[in-house]
């Protein structure tokens, strides 16, 4: 299969339904869906929906509620850079060569715009009218996935022992439990989705969730190392920035070239849970090859 | 009935079922339950959830699901709150006598326990293990009531209409498009949520409705007084700031004495809705008339 093809194509997707399910610029308030949509429609990659059809194809045929479902994890990611991006958090002037939404829109509405996609995930996910033909039990079980990923003890509380970190000296098994919560959990999530989706046993959906979290490790070794390897144009903002602001990664612990024969062990871990399943999980074991290969 | 009694025992009943739904304050983050408990157990009276109890003991007896439903909207106005008090928003340094959350715990943790608050709303109401008995499909029917009455649409879209009206003139129109958002939607969609969990009947879900939309305006009215006539000690927060950010009001529109006829207008209107009840809606009648004489 064509890897780039196939994330081509589920992006452009994930795009369509967003922009046909997200109000336009002309709903009131303006302001507010405009602020949304310009962060919403910045280029993001798609990673988190894309994850959910994935694991969902490996399941068996796709179902209509897929994209819906996938989409809310897209909604979740962009609330979180948006507030990641704050003065008062990571302090960020560009995102994908853009400027923040802040910075365009001020702070207050950066934050209520992080709000309502936030909320807007859930609303998504809750709707029956997308949702048709899922079960209600299902699409509860989605909603919650979707709360423990993003939350406490997944997201946020990730984006907290991220900050408490901030130019401490944490050793290693402080820096996995913060990429476990802050990138991790989400990852998790989004694969799990997928999977209950489809309607996945339990022993599959066992097998993901050890593919998830294997995934969202290498995808957090492989974005570590890009922040010291990458360019400022590669990566669409400025480059290095972990270690000028002092911040424990990967690299810092293995080095460049340990940190991504890491990566790439991890992927190995991540492909071999897919043992059982045949060639409707290709997409998976590629998305784990791109990850760990890309470069931006 | 003894409404001030009825309240007590209610606030009572939620804060006892927060206090053992809401990780404690050595749940790692740490910090972040302790951010999240300081700010939802400062004192809040709990209207929402009150609201949403006795919207479903208008239509009978109540069922074990009633009270996390109910508590979830608490969640969400806690959340509201924080991020309402930042600096970026109001900048307000206190809130019910103690210092806002961001005072305490900074701009960052403040940020993030607002969006952890959020989604732990979302979680309680996706819950089985709490809400067993309540079909799945109203569950989803609830948290989908949930996020559209705290969403863009909701009150996140009536907070940015709050703040693009801040220092500008307006009219009487915007100040109740304002207010039927940013209050007015969670209002709503409390007494909904109680009705749907009590399985009210459309005739039954409309009436109460109607009474939430009077009584969330009432509410606001009533409000708007009280910051012009309360003291710092009554409302635990300064008084006639309105006034001092050049914020328009009821009272801007209609006087003091206006204003408060007009809540007692709206009040009794809001009780009207009531007709077709008997006994089991006393409560709410009375919580009406509460609202509108209260002092804090």
């Amino acid at each position: 299969m064509n890897i780039r093809e196939y994330l081509e194509q589920k992006r452009e997707a994930v795009d369509r339904f967003l922009e046909e399910v997200i109000p336009d610029a002309k709903t009131p308030p303006t302001t507010l869906h405009e602020s949304i949509r310009y962060s919403l429609f910045a280029g993001g990659k798609r990673v988190r929906p894309i994850l959910a059809i994935a694991a969902a194809e490996a399941i068996g045929p796709l179902v209509p509620a897929t994209l819906p479902i996938a989409s809310s994890l897209e909604l979740i990611h962009t609330y979180s850079l948006i507030h990641d991006d704050l003065p008062a958090m990571d302090n960020d002037d560009y995102r994908r060569g853009k400027l923040t939404n802040h910075k365009v829109y001020g702070e207050a509405m950066a934050i209520l715009a992080g709000d309502a996609l936030l909320t807007l995930a859930f609303e998504l996910c809750s709707r029956r009218d997308l949702l048709d033909g899922l079960a209600p039990a299902r699409q509860v079980q989605l909603i919650y996935e979707l709360a423990v990923g993003s939350g406490n003890l997944g997201m946020v509380g990730g984006q907290v022992l991220d900050i408490q970190a901030e130019n401490r000296d944490i050793d290693l098994v402080t820096l996995q439990n913060i990429h476990k919560h802050k990138t991790g959990m989400l990852i998790r999530a989004a694969v799990r989705m997928g999977a209950i989706v489809a309607d996945a046993t339990d022993e599959q959906l066992g097998r993901l969730t050890g593919y998830a979290e294997d995934i969202g490790l290498a995808f957090q070794i492989a974005d570590d190392v890009l922040n010291v390897t990458g360019t400022r144009e590669e990566l669409g903002k400025n480059a290095n920035t972990d270690a000028q602001r002092g911040k424990k990664t990967y690299p810092t612990f293995y080095g460049v070239d340990g940190a991504k024969a890491l990566a790439d062990q991890v992927r190995d871990r991540a492909i071999a849970h897919l043992d059982g399943f045949g060639p409707s999980a290709a997409p998976l074991r590629e998305i784990a090859r791109y990850i760990t290969a890309r470069r931006n």
